[in-house]
């Protein structure tokens, strides 16, 4: 269903051509300073283009909230939240070639399939237009995640087809043992990403060659992949739930509901596999300054951290405090301007489908802010769960004495 | 939550040392018949030491089905399914190392962060034991899915730390573009795959490598980790849900689940985003052999296939009859017998901790099971989730005419 | 939260002073004809003064599709529906009773304990106006069900005060008894029911008593409750799941989350409790004329029905073919122009409240769109729920023989 | 599904003739003391022929925690809970009347309208036999509610066919205008309800015309229905959902899913309907004597309450801390020994059914525990929401000023 998150849940509706695309956002905390400035910034830098962008006067994908807020303050109700389609009408069928092939690699079939009815742009859901709902209420929790725990979220283009900004090498098969990608994901921000556009990669020279990249593609009509690393830092620990929703789990489950998705890893990933055990364990040092305990009494900061971070940031799916970073595989574009053979809807025929106009020749930059929104997003669902639970927990009486008894010092409770 | 899938819906209980382990399995179609022997086979596939395995009588982890059937065949009411511990007293405290340091890179940590609570086994519902409750009801929803569709799933080992089964090159950056590893998936079932006990990766050569790498790793008191590839075959088109419940998303998550996991890749994965858009899309071609249409009036066999697969599968979420495969990565297990410096869990110490006695030095081969297991909750909850939108569309009138109008023989609705 | 259903789900949104109110309806069977004209015709029977509408060009609280159809038939994804607020000014605070104090048996002050924040118009969500869009997702969910199965639901005003048009006596202890009520349940439609506005009881003795005394207690600027009554025509057997989800535990759940109701009763309700077992067993009998066997092979029609109906349709929570009827009780609306003492916000002081203008006096008559609007939701979910385990099983193989064999030809399955 | 709640989950399976019956809970607060012995008082209280109860040890029933806990306290983990059954053997089918028969008023027809599968039982899942887990899970919870708000819950018998504690008159058209009943629901607790055994009516004169009410229906072999009260005291304020899960529709459903209940009402409930707004409409005061705040931040006491308590405890859907109290109508027990015409279950032939044996002529008494039970489990859920929300509001930064300024000392944030 389009339903993501059971805390702060999100409810997304709307297809490329209908009158407006839209979400309602249910479980924000009240008392919580909120208007449409908090959520526009996130809507633009998903919007295509945007390296061009010079007036910000000349926005296009406004968002307008409906409810939820007064005085610019959340309520704790439902916050309805609306973009207008600009071009609402659905479009017209027959004697044209889209309605007689399935485009490949498209959702045009699939979506045959599955309702048995054909929507005008084909799969009218896969477009990246649905994904307006998720950026809208990703700013959302996002703004609280910050507010309250100082959380930031930064996604950037890691790669793009071959040309990669950390590739494995012998000495470091994963970014993870990578002193150098260690020390970005201390310091990178949204800023000095977007620094970086149009691509979005945070290195000067692998950015140039990705741009010079992506603009051969484009010139052969063709398109190419890539891939996007997202950080999140001060993280509270303890987020995630065992077994089935481990936080890594709802991160994957979250990253591969993006369109164009093909892959997730978390900390040290698929080359992770290839470093032995007793290099890939992350010892566990004191926190060098743990912030002071807050008087609100919220989730505490840990007292350790680890002093490598080959786990990402999460261990037993439950977060440790430390920078969870993960990288999503994009795939290159469906929509490209070169004769494609491919069959009829019936399965009787076969013909030449060619896309017309310019195409997007690769989705990773304007993918970044659907990533980080999609990050904080679960984040924030993992949060206000594990809220529930500290808060429960810390209603009951002490227990009258550790248990079972314990001479050295170390009790079964620990705080 | 400890709670899987929403129309077919598993809920596990239970730790290393508590009474039993087991779950409650809802929404099982009734009228199937079901006795524990279809579940004990998947049971002892995941038991550690298969291949020492002589006697089918000397099982451990026996399944017991506590309700839902009656004479072998199921209700339609939940299952319950119990499997006792064997070691059921949780272990004392005090004085012991383990009750001093947290594991590194083991869920001990996170857990009492979570819960304030500390488990005798440190990270209790981490341990392995725990998916025995997902394999027990993988196994049912499996015997559904061949019974009613013919479906099959089969993982097995393809890379072993450096040891690759389809390593990438410059022709195959992925397995998706690899002729052997598609031919591969057509034939694999379980039967070979076990025939390449202890590894499960079903080339002896390469099987021979993987085992030989791990008995390095073995005596080196180390770990290593690999990856493990799932191929769904004969899977009806039309499963999966846009937006955020997309297949492949709910795969992820469901992968992501498995204790130890670190990444998921679907189809051409990360490797896909170094193909051209113009040789990844996959173009539709006509299904050489529709198998008839039962005359039960079911969700029907896809007219179209396609002629590659990079797509694994799932276009815009949804599956399209093609055979489904991904690739899940599993890091080196966390137990090694080699002394690790690491912090006391209030943060004042540091010590050396050393596990005693033997352990797995790579899980991948147990993990083949469950893989399987988590796969088929997945596909089993959305095809009933398609089974209820399809049912609800048959009964609805049909439209009384194609809308609009088309001249050209293709309407808006194909079927 | 504000989310109701699990296979056919509703999301609201809105309150009184923001700029719409609205939802978004997840689940919706594809292929079936839907416009805004199917919708419009109960938002406007729950608008306040139905009774004066003379032009109904004149119409308020217009319905917008935003999403999931094109050329007036359904998608399969997402409807959003809006309503635009036509007051959409949040009140200025300051100075005001209203701000000292909250009003006595209104959400003002439940809304503050609950959220901190203080909406302008009070209790926020708790506003009728949240009811649009229950009302507007109602409409669709009750035309899928009137298309595919020819269901009928039709609400009525039972009693006013203490006016009822089926009282209770020492013969008739509950209506379930009466055969007047009994024979009226088989017979009435909305047509008939609208007969009787404003305030649609269907006798006319009994409906003009009631429009007296609401008039009796309009001209003492007092308010009156009553009860509506609900019946469920041709609904499928089957439907409602054993234990938490009885179908009478959702209808309970969804009628008490209506706006001032304080009660419900399904079959013979709390005057049952009177009636003998041996009279309130319903014991069964051949339907008389099954209607033959749809060629979709979708839920049959049951061969079996009851001689009487005290249990109201539903028999272990699971309806059983035979009309599903309930009644739920509304209390005087809180609204009052009379002088009211009561104690401020922070409980320092007391003061006088007097509401002014004109307000209604009963609930009732505007209810009976509502409590339809939400049976609907009810059944169709439920109905879709069991269209996938009845789909799910009809691809099962055949049993081998009944289990255990029966030589009188009763077996295990019955069909 | 067999899934009640969404924070505090509780999972039950079982039936009348598998091995064991249990439930799974999921989300209990950790750190919380917790054996059998919290847990079994209430399943002997549920368990039939209570009055006769003599020795303490003789206990049938005995529940036996599986998981989720060690050395006396709740890791936070899922709890398992199971109870054998003694009598484990599915009844044979063939030539018994049972077989042949649906029996009046029971599930056996509508399970099997269901399912399509016959259990040996009749309708499996409909046995009173499947409360067992719902009372074990509430037990927890109500030890949770004890501990952490001293929340009291307390369930008694207020009728008996027409034998009534507080039967409605002109002047009291419903016990929440009754002086009587409001002092009884500041008082009653378990203790005292358990000394009026065996009907648990705390009136002894009304108690004995109850326990001889039922001693006629049980000569006759014949059977009564009755409604239970319970009163839900010192409940957190804030607690219920606007909208779809108002406190008192989610407390609607659980009792309505009770097996045997026809009908539900909350406060002044359906006598309200006949009593004016102005009278009906609960004027707030000042609480008599808040409890000091606890040095934990928890949920606040509420500065006001109602000076009467028509509400029931409830305003908007929300809890507002005053005694929360609601009445539940159960049916006259199916189960007669009295000849019965019935058709059979092929609609083909009509016979007559009696049952043999002694049965209960009257569930009440028993039920008490059990909606005592579902009350813990709604109110824990809802308390887990709420605190949630309240956790993450607290830790937003205070609002820079109230919104709007306001100089009369009402601010938009009351707290």
């Amino acid at each position: 269903m389009s339903t993501f998150g059971t805390f702060f849940r999100v409810t997304t509706y709307g297809e490329s051509h209908c009158r407006s695309v839209g979400c309602i956002v249910d479980g924000c905390p009240p008392g919580m300073e909120l208007t449409e400035d908090d959520i526009q910034p996130q809507m633009t830098r998903r919007r295509p283009g945007q390296s061009a962008i010079t007036t910000p006067r000349n926005e296009k994908d406004r968002v307008v909230i409906q409810s939820g807020t007064e005085f610019g303050v959340t309520l704790g109700t439902p916050i309805g939240l609306i973009v207008l389609n600009e071009d609402q009408r659905p479009k017209d069928y027959g004697n044209k070639t889209i309605d007689l092939y399935p485009r490949p690699s498209h959702a045009d079939w699939t979506y045959l399939e599955k309702y048995g009815v054909k929507a005008s742009s084909g799969g009218g859901r896969s477009s990246a237009r649905e994904t307006i709902g998720r950026v809208a209420a990703g700013a959302i929790a996002e703004k609280y995640l910050k507010l309250a725990y100082g959380v930031e979220i930064t996604a950037f283009v890691t790669s793009v087809g071959g040309v990669h900004m950390f590739p494995s090498t012998p000495d470091h098969p994963t970014p993870s043992q990578n002193p150098a990608f260690i020390q970005l994901i201390q310091t990178i921000d949204r800023e000095t990403v977007d620094k970086f556009l149009p691509v979005r990669c945070p290195d000067e020279e692998v950015s140039e060659k990705m741009a010079k990249h992506i603009a051969d593609f484009k010139e052969r009509n063709d398109s190419i992949g890539g891939t996007v690393t997202c950080v999140i830092k001060n993280i509270p620990s303890g987020l995630g739930e065992p077994c089935f929703d481990k936080l890594e789990a709802k991160l994957a489950h979250a990253m591969l509901s993006i369109p164009a998705t093909k892959g997730f890893e978390i900390g040290s990933g698929f080359g992770g596999c290839e470093v032995p055990g007793s290099i890939h364990n992350d010892p566990f040092i004191r926190t060098p300054d743990v912030p002071a305990t807050s008087d609100k009494n919220g989730i505490p900061r840990p007292k350790l951290t680890t002093k490598t971070n080959n786990s990402g940031g999460v261990q037993g799916g439950i977060s440790n405090g430390a920078p969870i970073y993960f990288r999503v595989a994009f795939k290159p574009p469906a929509t490209i301007s070169q004769a494609q053979t491919t069959a009829t809807y019936d399965g009787e025929g076969e013909g030449v489908l060619e896309a017309k106009g310019r195409h997007d020749p690769c989705v990773v930059p304007r993918a970044v802010p659907i990533v980080e929104a999609m990050s904080s997003l679960v984040v924030m669902d993992a949060l206000m769960q594990q809220m529930a639970r500290h808060e429960a927990r810390r209603q009951l009486p002490a227990l009258k004495q550790t248990v079972p008894p314990a001479d050295n010092g170390v009790s079964m409770e620990a705080k």
